[in-house]
């Protein structure tokens, strides 16, 4: 068998404007320090478990050159450009029907290339624990342990431990922190804060980071069996020897369902296979997070700037180089770049968007959306 | 009679960091908005009264390229440039000497290079007054009409009204409101609180602004009268044909007294004019000044960056073309330029300084200073 992994990084994210852009979304950025992009860490991870020529890049056509340039250990026949994004069953979709033709026996891992993970060991170990756990025939997710009453995340209802078999056995005897393989029994929607907190008490309910694994033969049936549109459109649009034709890509892909692989997929297979996952993760879905993620100083400041008489700030600067300085505020996240600077209080980092839309709405002669 | 004028631009401010650098002090940014520098707008402003080649502007050396731009229409040779800086007196002594040279019979006016005059007829009407009264005979100097108790200003006594002669009579011809020039009794050091609400409901003091008015003979003779060691620093420095042979210059200007024209001269004459000045003056102290005198909108946000929920915030950009983004912050001065960015509550903009003094004690790699 071989694994493979498809990296889905088509996402726009405009979270960390103005570092953030139409043009560099967040797996394009480095932004927990150093120059390295998201989208490279996530590759970097897993080249102990996979060959670099079976990772598989999903993103969008506008930033495919720049996807490319970020990961130029990845063959460019891997990187498979979407005209439109039209969500994620369609994106894994497309991939695994191209994988399918050049490996059929393939193992399938399906990432996303934007998170952030604090131990890359007992991830890869999990990684392959779900592997494993697909190739006993079962569509699997990892589920992430949660850590606090989160009401940003959906999360996944877990069941019993799912009986051992011959292979599953092997990856039990991996370090022993790591938690069996369980059966999901629902995809649970976004819960308001008392309901996060009965999941986080009752220990029932894990993150759903959006982690897939299956075996690519698996995969193309249930899309057969649960979404017979996409895989018709699917089939069409691989039907050449590429698979991968530019214009007939351009024709098909804007006519495939847009869906969700947990909804047109996962939800509705007979029996999911859940690998709960404790290994440092984090979505990193906004300033807030870079800051809890970012070295910090004695007073709880994250970042370059020079910090006189202030708690609790974040700072960044994505541009050339720049000295940033505070003096007498807290809690404040200030983040540049050579066209633009925003500051807004830490615990508002999701309100950047707000700073987009009155962009938008003054006009952007600038352009710095 | 010539009007003539000294326009004392030596200064090195750094409370408008990082807009303001040892290259670019205050009065070559134009910290008002729009393009032109505060010294252009000091010249444009007496352009009425005085021809531009009476126009004498002193300044530092390591500045004199970027004063000469500000400010082309002075001619090159009455740029002149110190040395080093040694306070007010020997800047207006230099000056002085080199006018009574070129024109012994001037009446001068000495005025600071980086002030808001919010009502610019007011002033030339304040301006002919006070050289009116000058040239009586008398040092004079405006006292600006205090507004609020100000603890940050040096203040003047003043005392009765000075008998109306012959060419004073025709200045109180001028607007109603002008006030007659009275005696000066004495200069104040800046108070405390208490005693500056004494001085504003006392309507006896006068804030000093740095502005002089006098015969050049007759500050020649006072120089020579209260600091004689200036004086005859001064004759040797001058002794040349050009009046300013560079090498002179640097040899003996570091060598004069130390020493400002109130301490040194101004509180040591027997008879004071002093001319009361209403005509909207601010010496744009700090970013707080600047955020006054403002355009602001209806959140009393001045400046260009777009502010969602937010109130009397301060932004302003000195680099090339930047959007500033503020998202739920109030009463914060953000200001950038191409290499740095400060973020400081509005009321504490003067401590702007504790941000230069931190750089410089990390170390300063990017000369942002």
């Amino acid at each position: 068998v071989t694994n493979v992994a498809i990296i889905m990084a088509g996402g726009a994210g405009t979270r960390f404007w103005p570092a953030s852009r139409s043009a560099q979304p967040k797996q394009l950025l480095p932004l927990l320090g150093g120059a390295t992009s998201m989208l490279a860490h996530t590759v970097e991870r897993i080249l102990p478990l996979v060959a670099a020529e079976h990772i598989y890049v999903v993103t969008g056509e506008s930033i495919a050159e720049a996807t490319r340039t970020a990961v130029p250990q990845i063959p460019a026949s891997n990187i498979l450009c979407e005209p439109t994004g039209r969500n994620t069953a369609p994106c894994i979709g497309w991939a695994s029907w191209v994988i399918a033709k050049r490996h059929p026996d393939a193992r399938v891992m399906v990432l996303p290339s934007d998170h952030h993970i604090g131990n890359p060991d007992a991830f890869r170990t999990a990684l392959l624990q779900a592997l494993d756990t697909a190739s006993e025939g079962l569509l699997t997710t990892i589920g992430i342990v949660p850590t606090r009453a989160e009401t940003g995340y959906g999360y996944i209802e877990v069941g019993d431990v799912l009986p051992a078999t011959a292979s599953s056995h092997s990856s039990r005897e991996t370090p022993s922190r790591q938690q069996e393989a369980r059966v999901g029994l629902r995809f649970v929607e976004k819960p308001n804060r008392e309901r996060a907190q009965e999941y986080l008490d009752g220990g029932k309910h894990l993150w759903n980071a959006g982690m897939f694994f299956f075996r690519v033969s698996d995969m193309a049936d249930a899309i057969r069996a649960h979404l017979p549109e996409l895989a018709s459109g699917l089939d069409m649009m691989t039907c050449d020897a590429s698979s991968a034709d530019p214009s007939t890509v351009a024709r098909i892909f804007p006519t495939l369902p847009s869906i969700s692989i947990d909804h047109g997929v996962m939800e509705k297979v007979p029996r999911l296979a859940v690998v709960p996952g404790e290994f440092g993760w984090s979505d990193v879905g906004s300033f807030l997070s870079a800051w809890e993620l970012a070295e910090k100083d004695g007073n709880q400041n994250g970042g370059p700037a020079v910090v006189v008489e202030g708690q609790g700030n974040y700072s960044a600067n994505f541009g050339k180089a720049r000295q940033i300085a505070l003096v007498g505020v807290s809690d404040l996240v200030v983040v540049c770049t050579d066209d633009a600077v925003i500051v807004v209080p830490r615990e508002r980092s999701q309100d950047v968007k707000l700073a987009i839309e009155a962009i938008k709405k003054q006009g952007d002669p600038l352009k710095v959306l």
